[in-house]
């Protein structure tokens, strides 16, 4: 079964009328289908599938006589809002057709599956929340206590979506098992397209971070409130994102982002009594991002003063700056001897898995380089040459010695 | 039974936990609620209640006797999001209380109570949507195809809250048999506290519209996508929020004000594609409106060439500056010899129906003078004294020779 023809047996789950694309938040309904899909292709392949504590699901294919730490492989079914349908799902697909690829060879190490939840973000606003959770980079009581847009938290979701808030967290016995982890993703910008070939190794991931930034001002009637008594929350944030896109502009590989802004409440008549927005931030260099960062909440100071505002800025989400383990990118670049090597400005899961086992990802190439858009693109040519290209590192690693974990967060 | 103690019944309908105040759409369950409580008020005082075509709720107290056309007072019911817990409703209870004082009087005409739906615009985008159906200021096909956030047609939120489509629109008959209307509010600034009195008697509405700015830009990954190449939409409403604030900052007595913004999908780690957002502007001179929405369209443009984005600018509403009937004007000041006159930038029904009818207004004194806010406040004792004040201009008005038409639009 083709990569495409998998991906098409998902096409209308979580389809967004009205942004376009997907709409795929973690944790709820939509997320439900497409894990029972992905269940579905597991069994039907004879492996094992489990859902774990923290409500990531793993499919093992462990015929008798494999031994030692497993190779895996896996990405994520969730979306950002209105998301393409690449992002996440082609590394679930092409990992089930790695194994169909597989499944004749006597390999001598068992090789897994994982679909990580939440990997965007998108509804309780820390990305990568399953493996994040997985690995003790985030606190279970940190992340239980989030709350997703209409006010529900992490807490009542997961156990909504049958899994038991008191039993989430790190689990090292898990990661213990696994020898090396390789994420294939469709490229999120032009470097294949620009390099002319279908797959990448990659480098590194670049360092990124949420800050949430409140600003409270005075609500009142827009009509009876005059220009000059105004303490406006909404014009002191759009004097903000205009500051941050200017000092993101001077800062050579900086790139900062405001893509969600809630005015509270929200009325047309109505000068807002607050407004809460998020900057995306990063920079493959982790002091110049925590420079940024103080520079940002200076300017955020100085602007909410100015309109006679008040704002605080918190952090939501950092993580440094991630080299792939160098052993490990060489045993892919053996494998793939024609494949370029390529950095990414966007996180994965498989940036946070560095920290704690040798890690490596597969980019796929997107002829638009748009990602997080409906724009989002794969030509079903070169989703079966990365599934070939998956199934080849899969094959050699599960084959030879395992590099010893070597990558820490730079 | 007081104002203050009508309103206290009312207190939970409508409690918006995550805003603070109030958030009660229009032709909704809420709604609904809070019609209920009215008519069995006005039931239990012997009026007769009946509910129009456009959904407008008439209680009418017509003793055997009475006759020609009636005097009518009332107000809204519905809110802004998060709103005060006054403005409207305080119009509507001291209608009741005011048929109270006056009901063991024997007046020669009607009195009449109205409760207009959707004043605020707060669910289908339009201001005072029951009076512009019942003036025919607005076409029902028009109306009919509004949508609310959620995508719901008007249409068919007005067929699900058991109104006929079909039936909506202009009633001519029914406003010929209105005498005068008087409509009680809550004042929205600092009028009456500078002054010192509890209660005013209107002169004018401010002109007010709105207009829907859509800035299209480039949906992109927030971390992928470099600074250079970025078509963001949001930073370019950011600037055209300064741009506006600027110019209605350098025009005498205008008012601009951006409270609703909604950027497309709205993920933190996406480069929107789209964003929607509405400027409220008014300003007592017509033309000078006029003149600072074209330089409002040639300001967006500029900025969204500027931006690598495309915007269109549409006028949803408009309403022109009202002048108050200045004969009756007359008659309240008269009744009420200790009123001060006070203008409002405020848009209300009454505004609507001036055009139609003798028409005037009465403010009561916030002492916050903050409106569409949880901070909006009547204290009890002026709310009181409005009732009073009301129930002495509608005594009067029934008894007096009613003015003739005078008011239209200027």
């Amino acid at each position: 079964m083709t990569v495409a023809s998998m991906l098409g047996e998902i096409g209308a789950i979580g389809a967004d009328a009205t942004r376009g694309g997907y709409s795929r938040p973690g944790y709820c309904a939509v997320d439900r289908e497409l894990r029972e899909w992905f269940e579905g292709h597991a069994i039907r392949r004879g492996l094992d599938v489990e859902r774990d504590a923290n409500g990531i699901v793993w499919a093992w294919w462990r015929p008798p006589g494999t031994t030692g730490p497993a190779i895996v492989t896996g990405s994520h079914l969730d979306s950002v809002p209105g998301g393409g349908g690449y992002d996440g799902p082609l590394g679930v697909a092409s990992a089930l057709a790695a194994i169909d690829l597989l499944k004749s060879m006597a390999l001598p190490r068992p090789i897994g599956i994982a679909v990580f939840p939440e990997e965007e973000g998108s509804r309780f606003g820390v990305a990568c929340l399953g493996s994040r959770l997985l690995t003790g980079a985030i606190a279970p009581e940190r992340a239980l206590a989030l709350k997703d847009a209409e006010g529900d938290t992490f807490a009542d979701a997961a156990a909504r979506d049958g899994l038991d808030p008191a039993r989430m967290g790190a689990d090292p016995a898990s990661l213990a098992g696994i020898g090396a982890f390789v994420e294939l993703h469709v490229e999120q910008g032009r470097g294949l397209v620009d390099l002319g070939h279908p797959v990448a190794v990659a480098s590194s991931i670049l360092g990124h971070g949420r800050w949430r930034v409140s600003v409270d001002g005075q609500g009142n009637h827009a009509g009876t409130t005059l220009m000059q008594g105004r303490r406006d929350p909404v014009v002191a944030a759009a004097s903000m994102i205009l500051a941050i896109r200017d000092l993101a502009r001077a800062t050579p590989d900086a790139r900062a982002t405001v893509g969600r802004l809630e005015p509270v409440p929200g009325g047309t008549n109505v000068i807002a009594s607050r407004v809460d927005f998020w900057i995306d931030l990063r920079h493959p260099d982790d002091l110049v991002t925590a420079a940024l960062v103080t520079r940002v909440r200076d300017l955020v100071d100085v602007i909410a003063l100015a309109e006679g505002c008040t704002a605080t800025v918190r952090e939501e989400s950092l993580s440094p700056t991630v080299d792939f383990d160098l052993g490990l990118r060489r045993q892919l670049r053996a494998a793939l001897p024609d494949a370029p090597e390529l950095g990414t400005g966007a996180g994965h899961d498989a940036g946070v898995l560095a920290g704690h086992l040798p890690t490596a990802m597969l980019f796929v190439r997107n002829p638009t380089g748009v990602s997080h858009s409906p724009e989002e693109l794969c030509e079903d040519a070169d989703a079966e040459a990365g599934a070939v290209a998956l199934a080849q590192v899969l094959g050699d690693l599960a084959r030879a010695p395992l590099p010893e974990p070597a990558a820490t967060p730079s």
